[in-house]
């Protein structure tokens, strides 16, 4: 169907449904971070791919509201469409809320799809829009009906998380979410948030890319719990699973009426604003409401000892996969007859088939980023098969990637130089280089090492690994770092270390990545990532303090290091993380591969 | 009056008014940090005079919520008293919004009076109550007819700022004003915050304590500017300068009236939500409100080069001021016969009357804090001729004060160790001084140090001088800086260096404090503060950068600083910093400052 085709019925339904304007967001009925195909309305309605970007529809106009990392693909989709593109963040450009308030008369109405919207952002959205008088209203799904071949909800396969690795009985851990609930004085809670069901019912799935969670509603109540996944979906094992830990299996598609239907004598229902539709807040108007952080979510960030044991089995295993990765890297490049048949696309392959060798592994737990010279420089870079650099020499080459391991969810970056050069020549090519990788590793080692109080939130120590940069007038354009689950998904809240950061306090047991960077446009890209946890330091005179430990296993590039700018400590810190890393990986290694990590790991000079 | 006569006669006045709850904040109708006698009701009912605190009464029950800084103070000045003590932020304790809630019946009425109040203020305290059905309402000043020896609103002397210091006529800087203000789409502006009004209209008072402020409204129009000032209290230059920057004078008894009759041709009336009351935003209800941060607030922070010389030069005289009382008790000190007539009461009195010595100097800019040993470890400690500890030895003496002179605003702390003793006699004296003392100096560095892009909060980078202190262990309970005004209150926004402070981005021309601190209750308080300004440093590939120069002069105290602690690059800064201070103050004092001063500012070894 052509897009202007698209717009032509979506108007007619906006018609039949009597408003004035469609917003159509990037989001699903679960929050998630990446979008069922079923749900990706906005990609099918406008032909971008990006994460992030909001198409708006009325009578006359359409546009496409996206930030500065999409306004390249962003154009390119529009290219030939009525749907003009508003660059976010740009001078003069309005949100879409704003916008609609210049190009709406009063008494207008604008609809929205109430399931794939959050509660928090209905209420923003209608202050903006009831200042000029315009109405926010829901509306049933205007795809239903004009979208040809979409994509059916999807329905893969849901396995129980082997007891061994889930280290706690289901029954229990509900125990401890339906205490919480009611330590918030509710008596009932929603949770839509599939990693918040999966992680409370010891369940995995396979309904999204790199996240293994399923579609699904959960009800808690103190008596009972109640799960909305289609029962053909389920094996005699999950079954089995659900009904020990006392949970009643109903339709999906019965969520909302059975919602609708909800008496409590219990007392509140809690919801999260952050993470629950305006469809579900509006479904129950009988039962009063408690708005607040929905406890599973800071429940599952904290890790327990069992989890981080397998977390650190899951680490050694990673850490052996990259060792091979980076060993053959070095292999491959000073045999000039075998590079030149590699690209990005299929280092990325490689690396991924190393991983998928492991028997735990599951998926990747994202898209590999593989970036060689200037691609490395762009932060969300995609990797094409049709548009993959070669592998070039020299070069500098950034991958960031992890696996969805049953005993845990790894995310790693390293950038290795491709070639086997002097400093003085790798100095010649790349003028910067060395500068920069070490600044950016003395960011990440002040990371790693600092000593925080209780109580200390991400957002307060964002400008830890960001100083070191600074000081050489150098920074980068995203966060330092993003919570981790337990074979869960790769970011998971509440704790994010970032100047837009929450206000949570870090917390013994929590996993967080660690990953400054920097970035030249053309040339390369530079970002060091391990995955770090925290944990209990000492207490003294002025109280408790908390510490992190670093959980990812893989050498730095010691060509790229700079030893002269480090201080005696951080080069303490780099020899002992890497005496640490031989340690710990020696054990299941080539000794092809052992004599490349000896070299990889040999103290700094 | 007896304090249950009072609440008595309060009482009363509630039924008068049909209330069921009244709310006595620790406000006045200008929100500033002093608050003038006349409106220090809330102390009048309580007895309690600490600087934060709100009183509630109803029918039954009377309390006074306050925080931990004044728990001891607030039990001591209710004992005997039919006002309970509800301790904010310990466990339990709800804040009075929710203790209203479940005090108060539905359909209940809590009375406030709206000059007293920010319109954010009852924005936040109203939704609180609605939740259960109680409703907010504007009352008469309860105290009107309550209060006997009510002490009168402030007729303080004021005067124009000297056209030498002020740097910038009048008339532009109100056309300035004016232009900021209609870049927010506004066509008025009301302006309540006594500073703002003072900067804006080159005058200064002397209503309000260390503040050099007057009561005032003023109310800006696009083509005119007019200020209520009762006539009587302006001499002829003061009226004749505002005649000359084309301001009409109101009687201050006249602002309600006026603004409830204003009607605008040229487009809404911009209000500042946190500094405005809430009597401003009910008083006309004509004109359309834009809420937003009022213009002078980030105008007057941005100080100009000319402002900066001018403070330039204060900061050497108040430079000479601590020389001379620091060096006075180093001779004090070394004579046992004298230093047993003094106490933490008579060094205070002695340094102001050093200050008081400079014509420039108008006051103190804030109440001196003079604590030794263990009253150093109270954060707000007020010295007093009854309790003043006396000057003992050996001891550690914090001293906190600052000037308000013609040419700007002074604020510095030092910490002085009180003897001729030995590295090693001190360390016996007080095993953890010189570590402690060391650690807060390298935080105090760090942050003098910092480099930042353009865009940085002061949010951002607290962490930046707590870092030090985390290493080992230890933390401040407050903030790591305040924005400073040029002769105006020594606190002033928006920017602020804080776990707690304002996204505002830190500006060129800013003046901040850098005081980071470690407190041992009943041993001793270390702070170390300077005030530094912020300026463009070098534009790279990343971008502008920004950094702080320092302005305050005064030595550090060399006995105190552990040199082993230091990294060469601290090292350097602190014999840099002390080369500057030497240079800088040498011209004006006497040969015997001059050799104290150069064995204070001597290299490290």
């Amino acid at each position: 169907m052509k897009r202007d085709e698209i717009l032509t019925r979506l108007r007619y339904q906006m018609k039949m449904q009597k408003v004035d304007a469609l917003v159509i967001p990037s989001s699903d009925p679960h929050q998630g971070e990446y979008i069922p195909a079923h749900y990706q309305c906005r990609q099918f309605v406008s032909g971008f791919h990006g994460s992030a970007g909001t198409v708006v529809i009325t009578a006359e106009d359409a546009g496409l509201w996206t930030d500065g990392r999409y306004f390249a693909e962003a154009e390119e989709a529009l290219r030939g469409t009525t749907i003009a593109l508003y660059r976010l963040h740009t001078s003069g450009t309005p949100d879409y809320p704003e916008w609609l308030t210049t190009v709406l008369p009063p008494g207008s109405a604008v609809g929205v799809d109430p399931r794939v919207v959050t509660i928090a952002w209905e209420a923003a959205v209608r202050k903006t829009l009831e200042t000029c008088d315009i109405r926010l209203v829901p509306i049933q799904d205007p795809f239903a009906d004009i979208w040809e071949d979409r994509p059916p909800v999807p329905t893969g396969t849901i396995t129980v998380h082997p007891a061994k690795y889930a280290t706690e009985e289901t029954v229990f851990r509900l125990q401890r979410l339906r205490h919480s609930m009611m330590n918030t004085g509710a008596g009932i809670h929603l949770v839509s948030t599939l990693d918040d069901i999966a992680w409370a019912l010891n369940l995995r799935g396979t309904d999204i890319p790199f996240n293994p969670v399923f579609l699904a509603y959960m009800v808690v109540e103190r008596a009972r719990v109640r799960v909305y996944i289609d029962d053909e979906r389920l094996s005699n094992e999950v079954m089995e699973h659900l009904k020990k830990a006392g949970v009643r299996v109903y339709p999906y598609r019965m969520a909302f009426p059975d919602l609708a239907e909800l008496e409590s004598c219990d007392g509140p229902i809690l919801l999260d604003r952050e993470r629950t539709s305006w469809a579900v807040a509006r479904s129950n108007k009988k039962i009063a409401v408690i708005y607040g952080m929905q406890p599973s979510t800071a429940m599952k960030a904290r890790k327990t000892e069992a989890e981080l044991a397998h977390i650190r089995t899951a680490m050694v295993r990673d850490g052996h996969v990259m060792v091979r990765f980076l060993s053959w890297i070095d292999e491959l490049t000073a045999d000039p007859e075998r590079w030149k048949h590699y690209n990005e696309m299929s280092l990325a392959r490689e690396l991924n088939s190393l991983r998928a060798e492991d028997p735990h592994c599951v998926s990747e737990s994202f898209e590999t980023i593989s970036g060689i010279n200037g691609n490395g420089a762009i932060i969300h870079y995609r990797v094409q098969e049709k548009s993959a650099a070669p592998l070039t020499r020299p070069g500098v080459y950034l991958v960031d990637s992890g696996g969805q391991y049953l005993d845990g969810t790894t995310d790693i970056t390293r950038t290795v130089y491709l070639g086997h050069d002097s400093h003085e020549e790798i100095d010649r090519q790349f003028p910067h280089l060395r500068e920069d990788y070490t600044a950016v590793l003395q960011g990440h080692i002040a990371l790693a090492c600092l000593i925080m109080p209780v109580g200390t939130s991400g957002r307060d120590i964002d400008v830890v690994a960001r100083q070191h940069l600074w000081r050489r007038l150098r920074n980068y354009p995203h966060g330092t770092g993003h919570g981790v689950g337990y074979h869960l998904n790769v970011h998971e809240g509440p704790q994010r270390i970032s100047q837009a950061g929450t206000e949570y306090p870090l917390d013994v047991g929590m996993v967080v990545s660690n990953e400054p960077g920097v970035y030249r446009p053309e040339l390369y890209g530079i970002r060091l990532e391990n995955l770090l946890t925290v944990v209990a330091d000492k207490t003294g005179d002025f109280g408790p303090f908390l510490s992190f430990n670093t959980l990812t296993l893989c050498p730095f590039d010691r060509r790229l290091i700079k030893v002269s700018m480090l201080t005696a400590e951080e080069r303490k810190w780099v020899d002992s993380y890497h005496q640490d890393v031989r340690d710990e990986l020696s054990g299941g290694l080539s000794t092809r591969e052992i004599s490349w990590l000896v070299a990889a790991t040999a103290p700094l000079t």
